[in-house]
């Protein structure tokens, strides 16, 4: 199995892009990829998307792209794990190129979710929760999640006011970010003054409904000191799963899918906890993040969301989340967000973070979340030049 | 790279199943086949699909899946690439176990058509198509299909009867299937007076639709011995794409998708067509069975209808097509249909075809196209025991 390594990365500006079709999102961050590789052609693409047909009426956005793009002829197929379908396009491409039957493969996740046909938003998201016990009684993606953050509070006595700490993070880091939705600071104050959406979840703990698409080129590592960017290795890429319903799980407070998905990568990269110099996490709701930092082991049971209390979470603390402003600041295009995590992690594993640099960035998680924990899929980026 | 074997197949009968849920039928095709290649587990399920989401109200089917049937913690997706879904998937498991990653791979293709929630099954399928030039100008996929087959009899001046021998040949073949959705014959006769869908095709040029499930269970061909059943080599997966728009295509009436996947596949095998000894191609129209026979260099252009008029598609001819009844009368249950031809060469492959057993086969082609020709997946497979 040959080592693969990140050459390329590209993203559109997460946003409202009203004036933008699917298609054209796609090609703006592929192009951007290819360009900062320096490759005119690659051998396959595939794409990361949830929502392309229920929201856009389109399907079949792999060969679709592929043809927009100019590359008429190439492997090109549509990914789909929900939330977790960008990572799930990274993942396929990552064995395309380990398995050798391919050498340059573009990766992209786009999500346009504006200016969506028939079926409204919420209803769109609720496809990511079991139809038949879920989502058939009502329940919307933010009610799950906010029943998790509930017991959450209950079971640790945390207040909701608590929760403040991540979005604060979030949007300070996201400021930085010229690729974010929200550009502006958020207080303690605003956060408790921000209107409920459904309780405990207000507007602050949750992400925004957005366009984006963001693109990564991938070679063997073998080959990826001859392309100009300092490359970045996939250290390691692995997938848990778990119930789609919440209420089947062992323990709705514990995300034995991200458990799962953290072990196995640990264990390719031959890594722990201790060694990640930053983790772009799945903080789609507040309490996603906290459930995230326990499962990979930077807190225990109960203590994530005192890990960002404590200052740990900031790009200055032990280990640095939403450096460029997560899914709650730079947003949340569904099945573009696994792609821009690892765009993002690849900025700070090169140094091109700006002001959002962290120091000495040499290994880096990102962790893209499918339903409220039901798919999760870990990559470990290293930096090539320090390997070894 | 590790060679890939098949080890089991699985299948429910193509049909109505207002009684079954989505995730019931794919249940039953992974169990039959983990049950036929006597695995009590696997390392990841890829789950070809197209319309989960917009007929059944569910996306996040890969994981679905996995826990449904007893495999929660498994890596799981959801693969995309209308009705090439099927072998989309099985692509990607390919990928999975060639590269060293897992070692038991279940890919399942699965759809529910029947039953459907909001929007109907014509509207759905022509998110197949290219949304803002074709679809949005309310052409269905059945028109696209019909555009093709006027041209075809245009150009080569054929006559819609002459068509009437897929339709004979694919139903001849289905009687014999248990798992065929239609098991009764077509005469010529019937065909000129089936009742006209979209002029010039007819009732009996087009696939049903229809419910359905099929699995197939890969491992490296070097354990493939240590499993009860004859192993089938996967000697080729290769995959070529065209524009969705058939307007943007040099020439309508070549499936140049089709064209670079066969291509891309004899290559890999070192076989060329006169090699083959069955090929299970995409007949959702009787026009796709005619350009796909000369797409893969069984006849030239414009004389593709001639080869079936000379009996060379039947059982007994230079090279049998739809032998277990093709997608006209087994059925094309859309993002499955890939994976039961797959099944259906192993069929062949095994001997285990009964009245419709091609004989000595020892090299088929399956081969599963999504939209008309812009994703067109190709897979060669070999009986293992005449290897070598």
């Amino acid at each position: 199995m040959r080592d693969v390594a990140i050459i390329g990365i590209g993203q559109t500006e997460v946003g409202e892009h009203w004036e933008v079709s699917l298609r054209h999102l796609a090609l703006r961050a592929l192009q951007a990829a290819m360009q900062d590789a320096g490759v005119p052609q690659v051998d396959a693409i595939y794409v990361g998307n949830m929502l392309s047909g229920e929201l856009t009426g389109q399907e079949h956005i792999g060969a679709l792209v592929a043809d927009f793009a100019g590359l008429r002829g190439v492997e090109a197929f549509k990914v789909e794990a929900a939330c977790g379908s960008g990572a799930a396009a990274l993942r396929i491409g990552y064995m395309a190129v380990a398995s050798g039957l391919a050498n340059i493969v573009a990766v992209v996740g786009v999500e346009k979710m504006t200016d969506a046909l028939g079926p409204d938003v919420a209803y769109a998201l609720a496809l990511a929760a079991d139809g038949e016990y879920e989502a058939a009684h009502g329940v919307t993606f933010v009610a799950l999640n906010a029943m998790l953050m509930r017991r959450y509070m209950h079971e640790y006595g945390y207040r909701h006011q608590d929760f403040a700490i991540l979005a604060v993070n979030a949007h300070r880091n996201g400021i930085n970010n010229p690729y974010a939705m929200f550009r502006f600071p958020v207080t303690p104050e605003r956060f408790a003054a921000a209107p409920m959406i459904c309780d405990p979840i207000n507007l602050l703990d949750s992400s925004p409904v957005c366009d984006g698409a963001a693109a990564v080129v991938l070679v063997p590592a073998e080959a990826a000191h001859a392309f100009a960017k300092v490359p970045v290795r996939i250290a390691a890429s692995a997938v848990g799963t778990d119930t789609l319903a919440i209420h089947d799980r062992r323990d709705p407070l514990v995300l034995d899918g991200a458990v799962l998905s953290t072990r196995r990568a640990y264990e390719q990269a031959g890594v722990g906890p201790q060694d990640i110099d930053l983790f772009e996490l799945h903080d789609a709701f507040s309490i996603m993040a906290v459930l995230s930092l326990e499962a990979a082991g930077f807190a225990e049971r109960g203590r994530g969301l005192q890990l960002a209390l404590e200052g740990e979470i900031a790009i200055s603390g032990r280990i640095p989340i939403a450096t460029m402003g997560g899914l709650k600041a730079r947003g949340h295009p569904v099945g573009a967000t696994g792609v821009y995590q690892v765009v993002e992690v690849v900025q700070q594993l090169r140094g091109q973070a700006g002001a959002n640099q962290v120091p000495n960035a040499r290994l880096g998680m990102a962790q893209n979340i499918g339903g409220s924990g039901a798919t999760v899929i870990t990559h470990i980026l290293e930096r090539m030049d320090h390997c070894g």
